[in-house]
């Protein structure tokens, strides 16, 4: 990796509810990923960009004059790489396939046979190495991955992420309790869960020593599924070196009613709770899995008492609208998770969520919003702002790094996406492709200048006519962008999907079109 | 236009649960564009399919020897076009443009000074050209159209549809309602509202004498835009030659209010409404607007009482979830519509609604369903098979054309997509795009089948294994899929959307290039 320039039109959300347009920006980025500078282009520069950056601001910084430069063209922006805070990866061939089922009959008809079924190893590959490049395609540098109980197959998902260059917290299922995991899919005993767990651990701590990517995290699948012994070993885990944890919490109303059923004779009653119960927040905090570490997908259905004590232990919260929805979980109240100082990314929740993108997970979280708004909330609604700063700020406190993604700012990694819109300048440049160099994109304008209406010619399902402001630009990009408006993904400041090139500029796992379908 | 056979997996829906999959099939569509004939392929055909047809189906027609034949490859299937119920094509330059409003605020905010704008012909062209192409290029062969005010542009639209090659009743706005439409775009009086929707149907008259792609239809903006004079004429207007009329009705909780205020001292109270007050259904039908051939788009809030009027009227709801999320109308029960004996079908409503895609509607009158289910109506939930038939079979009664649209059955007329997945079959076929002759399919085949998993080179974000059976990949096309699916679309048997040709099959109206922006 050498050290790179990007230079043109950067946006971002520095707090929930504002939306940053730096246009005329240059930004450094160091060989090892790291944001060296953000700045504004002096005036003195404008006139010619490029010559400013190659003879002023490349020499400052004492980089080689031959440092890559990479510009937006008219109408492209960069903006922060999304993140998928709950993501089940071996779940990824059923996204769409859960007729009318909801939470628990869900998981029986539907996903236990295909996440048991990924104990075939190249059936995982094919499975894992799709999910990462279709996220990676959708603008997700990092997404904190649920795998299966199997330890060969969830090592084999570290691996293709470390391949692929997606940055990835990546969870082996922990599942023992006998009565609610099928017999052909569980962890037998407490004992070898912790073992099995242990075992992923340390093959990430040996395939990527520094985590420059990736991160173990521990991952009890939820309450119903783990024995107490299990969820206290995990506790215990957790202490040791402050892993993150991921599970599910208060999703659907059935559940929540299961979770009291099982350890009501195990977890004291939980403060501030109505029917002399354990609340299911207190389940996993009797156990010592609420920490600042944890990750707790939907908290659909929490109560004012459990909302208080996730704030008070600084568990994070990942909102999966697509899920709540297609499942039937219900509608997640953001607005109140965030008026009581709870942090909330986005998660796609596949397949319990259909889509593999964040960006389809920002728009249902504006829409979901709008369904608690229609119960009397108005204050309920989420701007397009918000959903934004969720899918990437947000995200990035969910999974612990706050201080290091989501922003364009110096420290921050360069992990990042750069959007084209298929924007017609007024000199007709329809805005395909970054370029390398803006020389190029001179060149480019003057030879499409005889059109001045070309969007035919791009692949795109948002129709920008030309007039609209940028506030209206990113709103179109929000609820009518796809994968094709993600042009580009780096990570780590490292380029890992590019739309111009062949394959995606992805290379297929060299196994891949060797091996047979294994249905 | 000749004669064509269309030959392979073709899927509709026949009633409103089922769903039907007819392989092996061969539809003989006529010249004028009238499906002949659908029968399965005999066994004695099946061995070289191509063969049979030339030798034995096309001389029994009587029909020429060279007669065109596409055929889908190894997973695409042929489906009914779409039927966009409910469209602005004048408000499609701003989908997801909505901020927080709510309908009557975003009425004056965002959509009457942009509809006002197309009074400017060049700016008029350019939105109702790219709304036409985006619409069919997502599948849409029939679409209700409301246009705007004035009837030159409204001509245009109609124009434009017609040389395009889309099916659409268009729609000139009548808005006479001076307190509640502004100053700057409305209706001065009802005689001049009359005169200009008459003008508008003349033009329709006049460049689509025979209806083979256009009609007019009568449209009331909605009950608060329109004075008694000009409802009731618009009645009168209907019953001339049993027109089309296309409203809206009881999207938003204010707006009905409105319209009980505007209308309590002109019409009598309506039978079965517990306030002694019209009801909003109530108001249409006193001024004869209530009819078998009337499209009420909405109907979120409807009461029993109007559900039975709107039953007994024989008049239609076009269902619009994606609208009735996006600005916070609220969550329409299509079942119980449908329970009530209502015919319902989906709309778009660009731009409450921000997406071109009837697919996307499906999609979310799917997950709408279950946010009303969330209130307590299990039974509320829509199927996949539902919500496709929504979708085709339901717009084409809503349109008032379910004999002749929406099922692959003798005398339906050809409004037909060609959808791909981009399916692996066992040779390694990708099912790019359909064959124009099986011979073609083979070759194929045969190039393709060093790689058996070659979806990187699609471009699709369906995401099909292989393994999936016939359902579950129409539930993955339902959720994931997009206009690249859509391979191909024809109305009335013409090819009118061509993915695999340049610029998609379709000649940019000639003057659009030489235009200018008129912001």
């Amino acid at each position: 990796m050498a050290n790179q320039i990007f230079f043109g039109s950067f946006v971002h959300t520095p707090a929930l509810d504002s939306i940053e347009y730096l246009h005329d920006t240059v930004v450094a980025v160091e060989a090892k990923g790291t944001i060296l500078t953000v700045e504004s282009l002096p005036p003195i520069g404008r006139h010619n960009p490029l010559a400013w950056i190659r003879t002023t601001l490349v020499p400052s910084l004492g980089w080689e004059a031959n440092t890559p430069v990479t510009a937006t063209r008219p109408g492209q922006f960069f903006f922060p790489g999304f993140i998928d805070t709950h993501i089940h990866a071996s779940q990824y061939p059923n996204v769409g396939i859960f007729g009318k089922s909801t939470l628990l009959d869900w998981l029986n008809k539907y996903t236990f046979p295909l996440e048991a079924s990924l104990r075939d190893l190249a059936k995982a590959r094919r499975v894992y190495g799709r999910c990462i490049r279709k996220t990676l395609s959708h603008g997700t540098t990092t997404a904190a991955y649920y795998a299966t109980v199997d330890v060969p197959a969830t090592n084999l998902l570290a691996d293709l992420c470390l391949q692929a260059g997606q940055r990835a917290l990546v969870g082996r299922v922990c599942m023992d309790q006998h009565a609610f995991s099928p017999d052909y899919y569980r962890d037998e005993t407490p004992e070898e869960a912790e073992a099995a767990t242990r075992a992923c651990m340390d093959h990430i701590a040996r395939v990527d020593p520094e985590h420059t990517l990736l991160r173990p995290v521990l991952t009890p699948r939820f309450a119903p599924s783990c024995t107490a012994d299990l969820l206290g070993r995990l506790g215990r885990l957790h202490k040791e070196g402050n892993w993150p944890i991921q599970t599910h919490i208060s999703e659907n109303r059935n559940e929540i009613a299961l979770v009291k059923d099982l350890f009501k004779d195990i977890v004291p009653p939980s403060k501030g709770e109505d029917d002399g119960m354990p609340s299911y927040a207190g389940v996993y905090d009797h156990f010592g899995l609420l920490t600042p570490q944890t990750i707790l997908a939907h908290g659909v259905h929490l109560t004012e008492a459990e909302a208080s004590l996730i704030r008070d232990r600084g568990s994070k919260v990942s909102h999966c609208p697509c899920s709540n929805s297609a499942i039937t979980s219900g509608a997640a109240r953001v607005r109140w998770l965030l008026d009581r100082g709870i942090e909330v990314g986005l998660g796609t929740d596949m397949s319990g969520g259909y889509s593999p993108s964040i960006l389809e997970a920002a728009r249902l979280a504006s829409l979901v919003s709008r369904h608690v708004a229609m119960g009397g909330e108005d204050a309920a609604k989420l701007s397009v702002e918000e959903v934004l700063f969720l899918a990437t700020v947000g995200g990035a406190h969910v999974v612990g790094m706050g201080d290091r993604l989501g922003l364009f700012r110096p420290g921050m990694l360069w992990d990042a996406q750069l959007i084209g819109l298929g924007v017609v300048d007024a000199n007709g440049n329809t805005g395909t492709g970054a370029v390398e160099d803006p020389a190029v994109a001179a060149t480019a304008a003057s030879v499409a200048s005889a059109d001045t209406d070309q969007t035919l010619n791009e692949d795109t399902n948002v129709d920008v006519f030309g007039w609209e402001t940028w506030e209206d630009r990113i709103a179109k990009w929000l609820f009518n962008g796809d994968d094709r408006n993600t042009k580009k993904v780096w990570v780590n400041g490292r380029l890992v999907h590019d739309r111009s090139a062949p394959n995606f500029g992805v290379t297929p796992p060299a196994t891949e079109t060797a091996e047979k379908i294994s249905p």
